[in-house]
């Protein structure tokens, strides 16, 4: 019996290049056949760490503006649709809690690609029970069990057990791929990295 | 008489991602059948604006750690060799008031790139004159005296002005192209900023 070789997906809610690869990474990971590991986790402790109190595209207005623009045109290129949100960055704590606490779950990426939309296209406040009720929605028969589960402290510290693991293996950024011990950062690194899974 | 249409290539001759960059873009422009305008500046008085007294990748470990790892990626893919120097950044100051003061000249594209492959490939110190005057030797019969008019007070200015017409339209990193307006940041965007040019 061989393993079917496999991709660490690290994301966090309110990165917006993690969206593009959010929406990407499936249909390429079949494409290679290679399993995806879905690795929700937060940035705020690592950007902390770093001495940063907020997204280094509003600590740096030029990168930042360059950013937005940059993302408008990945976007076009994917055909997926983008809307500048109207609060940046969106807290993502409940949802990552959510994902963190299903990683293994059937419909965990349909789930994660729904509040991607819902907050870089759909402008929505992703930080909302209700909005990530909706998005569990389509996903699973009682979202609301979900989401009081994700508000356990087993979750709370499973998520903070997670964010630690990116910290401590290099992560500095998202989205970033692990392929083994290789560390692959960026939407624009997702290919190179599912290349190299041999 | 139609115009040549034309990309403006900003670089810096300590910036890591500049060197491949550099080494790929005249293939690249030739095959769009794209002109290239070859604007050396300097990162370090745009970093002092945010506050850096040194490259992110010093001040902000865990990324340069990354980005050494990843150039070796990037040049394995391109074939292009890479020494990782032994000192970092490097001061590309004199270098770039020669290619500043040079832009126009058609041996212009070998000296940056000899100054490149002197920093990344041969690990020299592309501060010093006698490794300049070697660049500049395969390109000009007399490197002494574009050495010497490099040191005039006018290559000094037109450098600092070529560095704040950077800060100015928004120049945050190296390399960064432009297409009219159009700004793209990093090595992995020159293909899309290629694309681009109508």
């Amino acid at each position: 019996m061989t393993q079917t070789p496999s991709i660490e997906f690290w994301f966090e809610f309110a990165s917006t290049y993690s969206y593009p690869a959010a929406m990407r990474i499936e249909s390429l990971a079949l494409e290679h056949g290679v399993r995806i590991d879905w690795r929700a986790f937060l940035l705020g402790p690592i950007f902390k760490e770093v001495g940063w109190d907020d997204s280094p595209f509003n600590l740096y207005p030029a990168k930042g503006r360059y950013m937005w623009r940059d993302m408008q045109r990945v976007c076009n290129v994917y055909g997926i649709p983008l809307n500048r949100p109207s609060t940046f960055p969106r807290n993502g704590l409940l949802a990552s809690r959510i994902a963190c606490r299903n990683s293994d779950e059937p419909w965990l990426p349909q789930f994660v690609k729904s509040v991607y939309e819902a907050n870089f296209a759909r402008d929505l406040d992703i930080a909302s029970a209700a909005v990530l009720q909706e998005c569990l929605a389509g996903c699973v028969a009682d979202p609301g069990k979900i989401i009081e589960d994700a508000q356990s402290s087993q979750a709370k510290t499973a998520l903070r057990e997670r964010t630690r693991e990116a910290s401590d293996r290099g992560v500095f950024g998202a989205p970033t791929f692990f392929v083994g011990s290789e560390m692959y950062w960026g939407n624009d690194r997702l290919e190179m990295a599912l290349r190299s899974v041999a």
